[in-house]
């Protein structure tokens, strides 16, 4: 027989009953029931229950063990009486009869409990992570997290994507987030870079000839902590495909995804054919680029319904900016004043000056529009606005009025709110979009130019022209995300690959030739010596996983996690180096400001 | 049609003829036959050939085209004549006529060139690796190795592994090679460090529960530059499996990797069974813990034979020092003097005093060993010599005396260069092995104490009463090698998870519990709160890469390898910081050495 198992403790069946068996594994539970001791012995499969009794000849050394000593047990396999059958576990219907029990490894006062997976301070589960990994929760996260990955890997291996792995130690990369360094030995006072994606490297491997690159690729910001990204290291299902057009990459991933969320949903619908938004409509109708399609409010614009009315703020506004717009907040079965009136104390936690409403409610036969607004622009401006908006008795609208570019953000965070807390959200399904012809440029407010709205390396649409027309504002990029429940889990573009427009684009931020070459050399380079039409995306592998298990928490899906002060308590990173170190590689730190 | 291409370049057959075809690739080759353009257009996945004639309505187009630009072309799909069929290209029976033709992406003077792939300096190839990986062969050897990977991952998974990804940014390790550091900008003066391998991660997750870990696992050590290890980062398969013995270990793996080499190695004989080869056997058999098997040659010992006899050298050490041996390398059809003699002034190049030999020739109807310690030892020595090592007519035998320990690398050498001028190895098999029992600690010369042979977190055979016993020299670890070839290609051990015996272990070599503690915190604390056994391996995935594609150099089988002074050529660096980084870093670069 085996040293340590003959099965796992999740194997064994009513089939079995009548067989010896050898099982080792975690002390996960032990019951006394007055001299009949039960024991649930945990493996990374299941749970199997162990009895002994005094007739056991392994009975004292029963008595001695307690929760996660790791023990192996050689037993009967018994059938369990029916009323003691477990059936929300494989191996419920049996247990093992204990005959001889060895302790492989004892442990010390557990300072975080396994069983019942109380709560515990996060730096008590980060210091002792390998216990916190045994909860069962975390540990079927984890499970689910290596499952969702590998079927990643099985459908892109599965339509033609090949994997590679590009370099981690790379060049410090001028744009996007802070890079984290390393220093060179051998060259001292010069430094490598982790990647913070790898954007360059991907594109080369298209310029080198190879097609349908991808990677479960690691990347690395060294950002100031945030709640939604993990200090140090992520992980993205990074990908690139050569001569293709954005449509091509669409409907190459959006099977893939769809089939991912599909097969970890736990029956959870998913959207079939993932609308196409175009990001103006987007922020038109959600505010936001990242809209929350189970939320089935959409916005609309109402200004006409305001211009020249009673209501003289939003009127006024109109008339003195043709900018101004009025966006309705249409909220069904919100018509109540105690719910608007929260809508409003909340807009002005927000700081804003409040939010301007109208309800409906029946005054008899009569469907009647309540609320200052609705007075102030009077009855048939209300009803205009309310066949508009498809409401009816019971139902609610809120109303943004200015610049929509400054306040298209408040109202998507007011069209949240609204659907969640009318609770006309259906948390249960899986809604996906593309997000597609993104801005290729934004205006700077704080440097007073124009830059990058998002990727520099994109291919802006209607090329040269466009480039040098009248308006570079109004320039969209071959860019697109994809959205899942108001999340971006991916984004993507079609690559500019021509040095030409390269130049060009750069030239409009305020950057020269000297500059991309300087900055993007390697890519710049490559560009003049053959290069084929490429695009791709990379999907956020986190995102997915939090998503799909349900966690809110990073450090719920991620195996050893940093904290938020970006240490490593199991392992003790940071940590000074020594003085040998320092030494080769010529640097000295300063001194910790006063 | 599609924006780029109705087909590859490796997918058009005879039964294509007639249809209309649209294609892009790289131009691999013009050839102007008088008017009558050939074009060889090529992708990743093949070569098609294109046909132009002054009658194309793209005539003018075809006519500007040069090696290495991108082009669209639409055609019409020709069988070829009998006569310009090309069998060894799976498109060689067709050929495009071409009709439209597209300059998609143009390409300077190449300053490397791709078709033909004659020979160029290195720091061009690497310059321009974007062309350097559009040659043929490296193109191969990539896929190969996106290959190789994939089939590690699918032979893992199929026997119930499942990959997880440790952290890179983690903690300074401080045994084993020198480690990268990453300066933390949250905690200045404090580093972390890339992982030089995974070990204290994947040991933690069998601690934590999970079972049969592996990883395609980026590994970093800061070495310097050395022929077989590229600077800066490499690949392991990795892998760890709970509740096991290195039995277990042995027979999962050996079907995976003799499942690996089968799979691309071409048709070459791959090892059925690997033999478990003990250290002290392969030291004493082969000269080496790494043995190349296609080497039939086996050393023996024939010390007897030259105790007390006339060859005064060697029988002088026999008699002076108990620990003298001598090893006969025996050299099947070496028996030529000329050989032997080559052989002796090999051995003084190398430093060795020289080395002795006798060879055996028919002299008329008697077999006669010759050469000088032949005369020496006289006949019956001789034959003695021979009939132990089976010699026959023709054959050679060289000789190595001393303390084995100080010469047994200079004699495996002689073993290895015997083999090969004899032409002895046989080239097109992979033999692989097992080697076993390794010594659990060494001497250190250099340090006058004992010290870690290997992996201090092995487990010693014997415990800890083999600990406490007199010879700590002769402990062995449960530790094994894989060897193909003369290469190690994997490494691994059951480990030592007992916080008792760890800490028995480092106090042999010096070290303390609490020195335990401070370099092992993370591990050690791990171990008192219910550790399972464990153990597992990692295997060199470049060096198996290598062996399967027949590359002499690791640049050959890596995408974008540095050079060998760790530079990045293609990317820029390493590179100085700017000053805002090493302000955030707070860290000064100190000038360099005068």
């Amino acid at each position: 027989m085996h040293r340590y198992r003959s099965h796992t403790c999740a194997q064994l069946r009513k089939a079995d009953v009548g067989t010896t068996t050898r099982l080792s594994g975690w002390v996960h539970r032990v019951r006394d029931h007055g001299g009949l001791l039960f024991i649930d012995l945990r493996d990374h499969y299941g749970l199997t229950q162990i009895v002994a009794d005094p007739d056991s000849p392994c009975f004292k050394t029963a008595e001695t063990v307690r929760g996660e000593w790791v023990i192996r047990v050689d037993g009967e396999v018994k059938a369990r009486t029916p009323e003691t059958v477990n059936p929300n576990l494989p191996t419920g219907e049996i247990e093992i009869f204990a005959l001889e029990m060895e302790v492989l490894s004892a442990s010390k006062e557990l300072p975080l409990p396994v069983f019942g997976e109380p709560d515990y301070p996060e730096d008590v589960r980060l210091k002792y992570r390998f216990l916190d990994l045994r909860r069962d929760t975390l540990h079927k996260n984890i499970v689910k997290r290596t499952q969702i990955i590998a079927a990643m890997r099985r459908r892109m291996t599965d339509v033609g994507f090949t994997e590679y792995s590009t370099p981690i130690l790379t060049a410090s990369s001028p744009e996007g987030a802070r890079d984290f360094l390393v220093p060179s030995r051998i060259h001292p006072g010069n430094f490598y870079a982790l990647p913070q994606a790898p954007q360059q490297y991907k594109q080369l491997l298209m310029v080198a000839g190879f097609d349908r690159y991808f990677q479960i690729a690691p990347c690395f910001r060294d950002e100031d902590p945030r709640a939604d990204r993990l200090p140090g290291e992520f992980y993205q299902l990074d990908l690139e495909m050569s001569f293709v057009e954005q449509e091509d990459i669409w409907t190459t991933m959006e099977p893939i995804m769809r089939g991912i969320f599909e097969e970890f949903a736990e029956g959870k619908p998913v959207t079939q054919k993932f609308p196409r938004i175009p990001y103006d409509e987007a922020i038109r109708k959600y505010g936001s680029d990242k809209p929350d399609l189970r939320n089935p409010i959409e916005m609309q614009a109402v200004t006409e319904h305001f211009a020249g009315s009673g209501f003289k703020v939003f009127a006024n506004m109109i008339a003195a900016n043709p900018k101004v717009e009025v966006w309705a907040i249409p909220a069904k079965t919100g018509g109540s004043r105690a719910f608007c009136d929260r809508m409003n104390a909340w807009a002005q936690q927000q700081g804003q000056p409040g939010l301007g409403y109208i309800f409906w409610r029946k005054e008899g036969e009569k469907l009647e529009g309540a609320g200052p607004l609705a007075k102030n622009i009077g009855e048939e401006r209300t009803e205009a606005v309310r066949t508009q908006l498809g409401l009816a008795d019971g139902d609610a609208c809120f109303f943004v009025a200015g610049e929509p570019s400054k306040f298209y953000k408040f109202a998507g965070e007011a069209r949240t709110r609204a659907g969640e807390e009318l609770n006309l959200v259906d948390r249960d399904r899986f809604e996906l979009c593309w997000i597609v012809d993104f801005p290729f440029f934004e205006w700077s407010e704080e440097e007073k130019k124009i830059d990058f709205a998002h990727n520099p390396f994109s291919m802006p649409q209607g090329g040269l022209e466009a480039l040098n027309g009248a308006d570079p504002l109004s320039i969209k990029a071959y860019q697109y995300d994809m959205v899942c429940n108001g999340f971006e889990i991916a984004s993507g573009s079609i690559r500019n690959q021509s040095p030409e427009l390269m130049v060009a684009a750069f030239e409009k931020v305020g950057l020269s030739k000297a500059d991309v070459e300087e900055r993007f050399g390697g890519l710049y380079r490559a560009f003049q010596y053959g290069a084929p039409p490429h695009g791709g995306m990379a999907a956020g592998i986190d995102r997915v996983v939090m998503l799909l298990v349900g966690a809110k928490n990073l450090r719920e899906i991620s195996l050893f996690p940093m904290n938020q002060q970006a240490e490593d308590l199991l392992m003790g990173a940071p940590s000074p180096a020594t003085p040998t170190q320092l030494r080769e590689l010529a640097l000295r730190p300063l001194p910790p400001k006063a």
